[in-house]
């Protein structure tokens, strides 16, 4: 009989098991609280998974991650070798991911900023907005969300670049690819979003070099500013408040951090200009999460290849 | 000789007449600072008409409005009999409203009031802001505007219902119609979009019984929330900071006040449930302007029907 193993952190473990068990009445689906034979383990599905979390799984077929993102299970000590791992990614996902980031795009192209705090002051005083179209998002990584995020700022009418690390074509978006291309991109961008897989490469690109080389006056002069839904390895959060300080940012949407929960020392937390949101843009769901990986198990297993797997020496 | 009278308030009306003078060689084009026989003016182009602005205009084929709505023009005490009255309506004005409904709309289904608080507190809470179907907005009001804003709250997932004073039909969203319909149609709405035109049947629609029937819950228990980005004689201030008190609202995205500029003793200025634009939403544009207007006026010379032409009778 095959065999599901859940080993996940933060999450409520035993409703997870009641979902795969209703949707896969022909697995075993057992959690580490539970009697089983490790080798005896096809697949495990894990979110942070503890240090010993792999021992003795010597027979699994696949590892199965619930996040978008895999740069902190590649760094496991002991993640087997040789076995794929498939991440998760399903429209729930992809939408609040857009979601997110639509709506921080959105506030800033319309000074949000900007009038609250005329409000703040008792102050009416007249400015437009300029459209859309007006307003140069620039995508940083350009997969299943880059492409979903920019497929909703296109409806919108937004002037769209992207950049990734190697090159592809996307209608209606000026793209550009690896290092070269990083400063031309760059200096056309007035609204900056990350959304790159955490990597050695990615690692800091949120830093004061990448701040200064942004397009400066955009946004009827208010711009520029970031938005980062990436991970907070991205970000050098130092940068940012001096950034903002020196006011070759306006403003920052941040919804990861170097350190999570965000310490309550942080100076970010006072800042109006820097917009927090505890991690939240975009996670998965119980339902939709058992729906995705118990369709993967279920075709896997009659014979069809894992879909979304990583590659582990490109990190994602 | 075809002569145009421009008289516009608040506008840089020399900069307009420049702009017309090349758009419409063949036309003389005069403000009321020029000498003119007012029986030899054929079109005027307005902005807020003084008292005496159609006095002795007695050969009028058309009143040009810059707005996009009609409610002051029409209760202006000599506004000529039988003239027709075109209004402004072009894609960067429908692009600019939308870009600020679409802002707001994002802005309430992602939580952002309650991160914000969240962030004052220096508090780490995590909660997922459902993804935009299960957002239920409402739109009042469904003109040209009304429609370009459901298009792009279509395209980015939203679920929709719309109403307007007759019945209409538009893909993929729930339509109701007249006062028959107007419970209905609040009662499934978590965020309510108010684009109506400002006549004496829609005059303080945005009072304490309609938010009353709004639906309560919704947006993860934080629902529901209002968007006036009509005109401020559509709402009932002290309703508004009443329904906040009581809970029955939860915030409030205003553009347009009761009395603009908004006096500074309003007690609307000092609440962080209330964001406050300085009726910036969307305004006409000096360059799409002229170029509106002038194709209006040599359509018009050479036989064609005006376009957007006022419903005197209706208000709209």
């Amino acid at each position: 009989m095959t065999q599901l193993l859940l080993h996940l952190a933060d999450f409520n473990e035993r409703r997870w098991a009641e979902g795969f068990a209703a949707a896969l009445p022909d697995l075993r689906v057992v959690t580490r609280e539970d009697a089983y034979d490790p080798a005896a383990i096809d697949y495990i599905f894990i979110w942070k998974p503890a240090p010993d979390a792999f021992d003795g799984l010597s027979n699994l077929k696949a590892v199965l991650s619930l996040g978008a993102g895999a740069d902190a299970l590649l760094r496991h000590p002991h993640l087997p070798e040789g076995v794929p791992i498939v991440r998760f990614m399903d429209e729930h996902l992809a939408q609040c991911m857009s979601d997110y980031v639509v709506s921080q795009v959105t506030m800033h192209q319309r000074l949000e900023l900007r009038f609250r705090r005329q409000q703040k002051a008792r102050e009416w005083k007249q400015l437009y907005p300029a459209p859309a179209w007006e307003a140069n998002v620039g995508v940083m990584g350009l997969g299943s969300l880059g492409q979903e995020v920019i497929g909703n700022l296109k409806a919108l009418g937004f002037a769209l670049r992207g950049w990734s690390r190697t090159a592809k074509q996307i209608d209606g978006v000026e793209t550009f690819a690896g290092a070269d291309g990083f400063a031309p991109f760059l200096a056309g961008t007035d609204i900056l979003v990350n959304l790159l897989p955490l990597t050695e490469e990615t690692q800091g690109i949120l830093n004061y070099e990448t701040f200064s080389k942004l397009k400066q006056g955009g946004l009827d002069g208010w711009g520029p500013v970031i938005v980062n839904a990436g991970r907070g390895g991205h970000q050098r959060e130092a940068d940012i408040v001096r950034a903002l300080d020196d006011g070759i940012l306006k403003a920052a949407s941040l919804d990861v951090f170097e350190v999570e929960p965000l310490p309550s020392d942080s100076p970010l937390w006072d800042r109006d200009d820097v917009f927090i949101t505890p991690h939240i843009a975009a996670a998965s769901n119980e339902q939709t999460g058992v729906a995705y990986f118990s369709k993967v198990i279920r075709d896997h297993l009659a014979g069809k290849a894992l879909p979304n797997v990583i590659d582990v020496t490109r990190g994602y």
